[in-house]
This record gives structure tokens, C-alpha cells and sequence, in this order.
């Protein structure tokens, strides 16, 4: 069976994706995918997800330049969900400037932000 | 406003969790929460999931002993997807019996199994 097939595909046609630092083991971002952006992020061995916001393919760091190179990739148990271990290019994987999407710590009832911002958005994306 | 209604529920109620050796970093397994079990997992300091295939809260380990301490709790940037920081117990965290549920790496379009089965399930569950 063709390595595609054997993901468990929402009936969406998606399947969540985590990215983690293949280096520092930090939990980058978390996605979607969809098959054919699965299959592109094997073949260029760069991420592609699956925008659900936008409905369409999204080459992570098309903008930003902070595209994220892939080390290897792994499911779970269940074929369920994808991880993919990456290098982060730019050091950048959030789209508010900070190193990763996941800053929000819980901390006496309240999400405290505890990491900082390494680039101002404006000038990662040029508005 | 509470912490809890900030977080960005699915139409269903839940979100994405994944939980991450709080030592080593590495991923130890996915699964989804409702409110009720992410309120359940801050006041007991270990970690409670809602099976989706059960329709019911799961107290991880509740049956295997292999349970999850929560050192951190973090959310990302859009507040839609929770990060466990966790120290599993028994060392455990897949029902295969194996301590990462990310076992299948991708290699030369085939998944192939990269981690040791450290416990038979039989033996966990007691079947």
C-alpha cells in the first residue's frame, strides 16, 4: 500500500500536523495537511501544509523566507498524525516573530506570553 | 476573562493536545480535550484527555498506571492547540507499549517502526 494511503485522513481530507525542532526537540507550530501538501513537503523536502484559513496549498516561509527544512518524518500509532522533524530557517516559525507558535504559558489562572518577539511581523511579512 | 474561554474550541467542543517529555523534549502522543478534561488536568496535575472514540473523559493511565504528571501547559499563538510539558509515568505513553506513539518514520516511502516495544500491551492493559 502506497504510504499515503495508509494516513487516516479526516473527512476532511486533512490530517494535523506538529513540527518540532530536529535539533532542540522544541515544538515549533502545529497544521494541517492535506495529501498532495503532504506529498510536496516530501518531494521538496521543505513543509507544506494545508492553509484552512485560506483553502489553499501553503508553502510555509512562501512570505517570510522562513521556510522550514525537513529532517524526517514520523506518525503516530493510529497513522493519524504527522510529525516532522525540521531545521527552522530564520529561527522563525510564528507568525508574530517569536521562535515558536507555542508562548502562551499557564501560569495562576492566566496564558502568560514567555517568549520574546525576534522580528517584528511588519518586517517579516513587508506589509 | 477566564482562561479557559479564551482558549478556541472546535465546533465540537475540543482541542488538539500534545503532550512532550517536559526532560527530553520528545513527543510522547496527540490526543484531543474538551473543556471539562483540560480543567480536570490543571486540578489534578495530571493529564485528562476526552477519547473521541470512547465519548468519554480518559484520565490517562487509568488503567495502564501510565500516567502523565503536567509540569507546564502552554497554548499557541491563535490559542487553538494545547502543549502538555509532562513526565510520563512507567515511561509509557503508547498503548503499543511503546514510549513514544511517534514511532513510524518515513523511509524510502514506507513507514517503518523505529522504536522498541518496552512493555506487551497484554501486560499492560491485563486482558
Amino acid at each position: 500500500m502506497n504510504w499515503l494511503d495508509e494516513i487516516k485522513w479526516t473527512e476532511d481530507g486533512l490530517v494535523p500536523a506538529i513540527a518540532q525542532d530536529a535539533e532542540t526537540g522544541e515544538i515549533l507550530m502545529f497544521a494541517w495537511m492535506n495529501r498532495e501538501s503532504l506529498a510536496l513537503t516530501v518531494a521538496r523536502g521543505e513543509a507544506v501544509y494545508w492553509s484552512r484559513s485560506r483553502g489553499r496549498l501553503w508553502h510555509k516561509g512562501e512570505e517570510s523566507g522562513h521556510v522550514q527544512k525537513v529532517a524526517e518524518i514520523r506518525v503516530d500509532c493510529d497513522k493519524d498524525v504527522v510529525l516532522l522533524k525540521i531545521e527552522q530557517k530564520g529561527g522563525i516559525a510564528c507568525h508574530t516573530g517569536r521562535r515558536s507558535c507555542f508562548y502562551f504559558r499557564l501560569e495562576d489562572g492566566q496564558w502568560v506570553p514567555v517568549a520574546p518577539v525576534l522580528k517584528d511581523p511588519d518586517r517579516i511579512y513587508r506589509k
